[in-house]
């Protein structure tokens, strides 16, 4: 059965980016911290059409990420775009490029509705009538493949809180930031009973994975 | 050389205790959940001065708790009695009877002064001058061996906060608990990086040691 899962890098204190969110930092001061791991790995690399890289615990769980994947879910934020509006906001192409590196559907949950966006082989389609919804359009196009729900941390806590996550990989970075984007601010339903799956420890991160109990 | 532990344990989503902390339930709204996993160990009956509980990995890690700890120090919210004033709060004994499981000396932090409290081989010793006074009191009353600041997590973040920790335990548990005292809210000294030193995984919680690199 297909599962939506959600998967995020996180510190020690549980912020997914750092203070001061903008265009030119768009994990705000200290962010990209978290990302330290990921970026160097061999599987990273060659998702952003790179070559060399690390091989390692790290690596194969990066090379996980997207395996079964059949379409992703994220917030604007994510997208970026934030500052902009009308045309702007309608020319913004999101970070990564002509060749964004999901090659899948990808669904944008946001309060500005706008037509889908086509790079190669990635669609981003603009949901605006709530996570809900950006789910179930994603569980249909993935076409019984998984869902994954990237970030940031108000999407994959408004998915948690409608009880549509099943499953939670958290890279546990061994920092403690001290203030940003928190992953779990926004939860109105806590009490969410999880269990550890699995726990992966690498010198510069934890790998942990959990189920939701249902 | 003697080290600063903090070892507490924390939801995934953060939180140290539940909402609304009273004299009834001074873990708030759920908060024991958070203990479940010792409680229920042998070290941890044997501690209480009771018998029989379950061996394993989360008891060896319990096991560990107060080995090579010399001294003791948690805030305010921890020792109890904080609905207390005057003669109630120096009346005011802990929630743990006439023998509490120490065994060493105890400083509280706190904003009321009182004489110190001996309660079999335990005495707790009242701190109005801070958290560093009370862990440089702790450090030369454990007389060479480690001392332990075991919460709550206001105690532990301003402990962190004055960079007088060396070594976290963080038992992870498999709950979003959605709200309450969070660990690490008071942080004003973000960007602490850690070293992750051991990972030992059991299915009712994962237990993680970071040593803080300074």
């Amino acid at each position: 059965v297909a599962k939506v899962k959600a998967i995020i890098s996180v510190s020690v204190d549980g912020f997914v980016a750092g203070r001061d969110i903008s265009r030119e930092e768009p994990l705000g001061k200290g962010g990209e911290r978290l990302h330290d791991w990921v970026v160097v790995t061999k599987s990273w690399k060659e998702l952003q059409g790179g070559e060399g890289g690390e091989t390692g615990v790290d690596d194969d769980v990066s090379r996980e990420m997207f395996e079964g994947i059949g379409a992703v879910v994220m917030g604007r934020g994510m997208f970026g775009g934030t500052w902009a509006t009308g045309d702007e906001w309608n020319a913004w192409e999101g970070w990564w490029g002509d060749d964004p590196p999901y090659h899948m559907p990808v669904f944008v949950l946001t309060h500005h509705a706008r037509e889908p966006l086509t790079l190669s082989d990635t669609t981003f389609t603009f949901v605006t009538d709530g996570i809900e919804s950006a789910v179930a359009q994603a569980r249909e196009a993935a076409a019984g493949k998984d869902v994954l729900v990237m970030g940031g941390g108000n999407t994959i806590a408004q998915a948690t809180d409608a009880g549509l996550v099943d499953e939670f990989d958290l890279h546990l970075v061994p920092l403690l930031l001290g203030g940003g984007a928190r992953l779990f601010d926004h939860l109105r339903h806590g009490q969410i009973e999880l269990e550890p799956t699995r726990v992966i420890d690498s010198p510069k991160v934890t790998h942990l994975r959990y189920r939701v109990v249902k």
